[in-house]
């Protein structure tokens, strides 16, 4: 099984930096998994799309409804927010672009759970959490830190 | 995205069965959603894995525990048998081989959500379900709802 | 704590029995427990509130939209259906009253729990469950096995 | 209905203040919402019983193991930790007292719903929750801001 690592986020001014986190874990030949909505979500799958790589998402609602259209494979939870803990427990890591309040929820579970968050600057400051400066750094920690937990 | 169809169920004597339905959903380009275990789960990822085809596994736990060897992609959600609601409602159609109590929530949640379920004899007999005598007819049913499934 | 009894199901015929369950549970100390909102679920309710019962409502949404007014504590889950599991999880027995798939359902996850399920005629047919002719029948049957699930 | 206050949080050196917040929510006719188990959820239920008051808990496994002993009203969610969204869900407002990584998924889930939260320091720092400097001061931010709740 490919290594997978989940990007979260949201806020439209982000979404450059999601494609390129989306695009490199691609190249380096991860799977990207989120939870399959718009903006970071969107940006960070068609990234790994425009390098022939694999998506995931993982919906809220009970059917497809906001589903973007660079999603390979869909996941349907019916389980509303609650569905941001399947989003990082699924990653061998997790990278955080941006976000508000959800994506914070998402940190908070990916820590619990023993998941390696990055932190794409700027972003949510939470101990435990790794900082990335740039696109290409988030990716460089965010497998680096996969491969123990894929180990493990 | 290809067509998903979700295998649930459990027994070992209905494996041979199961293997079958993966096998065939694969052939027709299907990709094959399970819940990621053993038993009736596993061996339709097998079967599937068998012709080429594609699998999710969609787990119950916190870590990839109990994942069987099959799954090209899988999705930890933490919530346990809330899981299940996930793996139905993330087909295009269901298919039911065997299985007990968690099949039965399993079939429950899937016509409650409007996703067809094709039980293949022998089965839970619920009002609202197709009956198909062999894999190939479960198979030949379940893609023939799915397509309008995914039209609606 | 007292004992918990879930009463499940839906439909507006049943009401006149669910009300009675209801009302013969809290008569007899047990606390109330439905997914909280509308038909069988207010119906024994009431029952309970006009016995001077405790009543507590589990909601699928995220917020009390739908909250019938016969409930003393409620619990916002926000996970849809998936709150199923919760119900006939937090009963020491479940009673189901009429229903359809989504009562299907919380009969397959309280059997799969080791949940004592005691059917009230007519409804679903399951192996595994008590069949009650009378809502005191029900009652009755409900009470001696919460008492063992308790103990155990 | 009583107002419901969730009161979340962990760790031992918060107990005290965690009491505290249980009783004077009690003393002001609030119920008293956690996720049942031990440290700052007991703390506050115990606080809270010790002035007559009410206590729901809400519980991540399947069945009641490491209930606290000042439970009056039990929800067995199954859902592991994304019974954290029914536990901040379920309150009018919400105090958080300490706490690790899954008070700041709670913390995320709550302000992601529009429930006001407030914490008690020393504590995470979020932007848009209130800051109390002793459990009184939570306590009276909490009952207004959960007054606005209700009404709205």
């Amino acid at each position: 099984m490919a290594v997978q690592v989940s990007v979260i986020g949201s806020g439209a001014e982000h979404e450059e930096n999601a494609e390129q986190v989306g695009r490199l874990l691609a190249e380096r030949g991860a799977t990207v998994v989120t939870g399959g909505l718009g903006e970071v979500m969107a940006a960070a799958m068609r990234g790994a799309k425009s390098a022939g790589g694999t998506t995931i998402g993982i919906l809220p609602g009970e059917t497809r409804a906001g589903l973007n259209e660079w999603v390979d494979h869909v996941v349907v939870t019916g389980i509303g927010h609650a569905r941001n803990l399947a989003v990082v427990a699924s990653g061998d890591a997790v990278i955080a672009v941006g976000g508000r309040y959800g994506t914070l929820a998402e940190i908070g579970f990916a820590l619990t759970l023993g998941r390696p968050v990055v932190v794409l600057e700027p972003g949510w400051e939470v101990e435990g959490t790794k900082r990335a400066q740039t696109p290409a750094e988030a990716v460089e920690f965010a497998l680096a830190a996969a491969r123990h937990t894929q180990v493990s």
